[in-house]
């Protein structure tokens, strides 16, 4: 099998909607009877879970839209402070939080995903969030909950290289670390996946920004990062679940 | 020159990070000295500009930003209400309004953008709204103005067929038709480009979602559009613009 890579015009190709006239959608998973995948991966049995506050339990104050807009910026110095999990859980709330479950292959978040397929896990690099041992933990949308996914010593030097030494990622409170699930989105979109799970994890970082603008945090998303020590770092294999997307948050100071 | 397509194979690849381990940075464009692409494409000559309301002019009323996220939806029914000039301003500010201009190739918006490249253009198919005859104009962020691009008589029926027969395109107040610029990521990123520019895309749709809903409107991304179509519309050449996702946003009857 020759090893994929990206030429220009491959990757102009990947970035129109031209798959669409090629793909059989007679032949998809999703047409052809296959169930849906599960819409949240399990959590290991026994597996800590901690219980956020829902939002109607929160303490995050109402914050203008359009203050947000116009605020936000890059952020890669952080103050060192902690978040509380009341902030922690509205970040999480507002990149993936459920609004609806319509039936097992419809469940509707706070940020829109094509066919409403919602590949993302969120992994979390926790590192100052009251409440919460530093490690890798990571969100339970449907029980808008968090699983401790393991320990990990060296987490601050771990997340740093695997952002390609942006040290910033070790120095956040929390490093939100997108995985996507190829399966959820190939179920109906097969080889026509690939650019809209792309644009679905700029909806929800887009969220992440906005939602840090209401609580004095920052973020500041990393693209470039080694996709395979991100990949070891949250333990997944590589290839039918693997790292999107990184975004490293912290309180910040504001001009 | 072969035809590029998509596999499993090599849509999962566009959508890791390896492709970062490929390029030589050395030889980019940016590194090798070549000046950065216009962040704006100009005008034609002649052509009718049309200067929009800025923040501190506009009657955009505060909103709450997390009921904002908590009450976003697809929206593909519209009132047919007009939008007034300060709601489309308001709009085109939060999707690609400039927040400072450091130099000719940094120019900060109210989204962010991979290497702040912010490689789209923003077209809009104008319906109804208040002050603008029916028809194709473009943001000029810098300028915070619109250009009238042309007349289409068939408007409406044309962002349907675009759009892939999904009608609520022609029956927005405005059709938001982004395409990107391939060389102003490229410039930078090289082969690395792609799939940043569908991130960047997507922070960009998900702005307007959340401003819409200050205004009582609503929209509905659509990535499923017939690209030939797209870019005769919107007069791009397809190869080194063309379009990347459409968002169709109109008034809208809240539940």
């Amino acid at each position: 099998m020759s090893k994929p890579t990206i030429t220009t015009e491959s990757g102009r190709y990947f970035l129109t909607d031209r798959i669409r006239e090629e793909v059989n959608f007679y032949c998809t998973p999703q047409s052809e009877g296959v169930d849906p995948p599960p819409v949240q991966k399990p959590a290991q049995p026994g597996s800590r879970i901690i219980p956020l506050p829902s939002r109607h339990e929160w303490s995050i104050k109402a914050y203008d839209l359009q203050t947000a807009i116009a605020d936000r910026e890059s952020h890669r110095r952080f103050t060192g402070d902690h978040l509380s999990l009341d902030e922690l859980a509205f970040l999480l709330w507002s990149t993936q939080g459920v609004r609806a479950v319509i039936h097992e292959a419809a469940v509707l978040r706070t940020v829109p995903s094509a066919g409403c397929r919602h590949p993302f896990e969120t992994y979390l690099g926790v590192l100052k969030v009251d409440g919460l041992d530093p490690g890798l933990y990571r969100y339970l949308p449907l029980d808008h909950a968090l699983v401790h996914e393991r320990d990990l010593p060296n987490l601050p030097a771990y997340l740093t290289a695997a952002c390609r030494g942006q040290a910033f990622a070790g120095q956040a409170a929390v490093t939100f670390i997108w995985t996507a699930v190829m399966a959820r989105t190939e179920w109906r979109y097969a080889e026509a996946s690939y650019k809209v799970i792309a644009l679905d994890a700029g909806h929800v970082c887009q969220n992440l920004y906005l939602a840090c603008e209401a609580i004095g945090c920052g973020t500041c998303a990393i693209a470039a990062y080694n996709q395979g020590l991100a990949d070891e770092l949250v333990a997944v294999d590589g290839y039918e679940e693997f790292t999107v997307y990184i975004a490293p948050a912290g309180k910040v100071t504001r001009k």
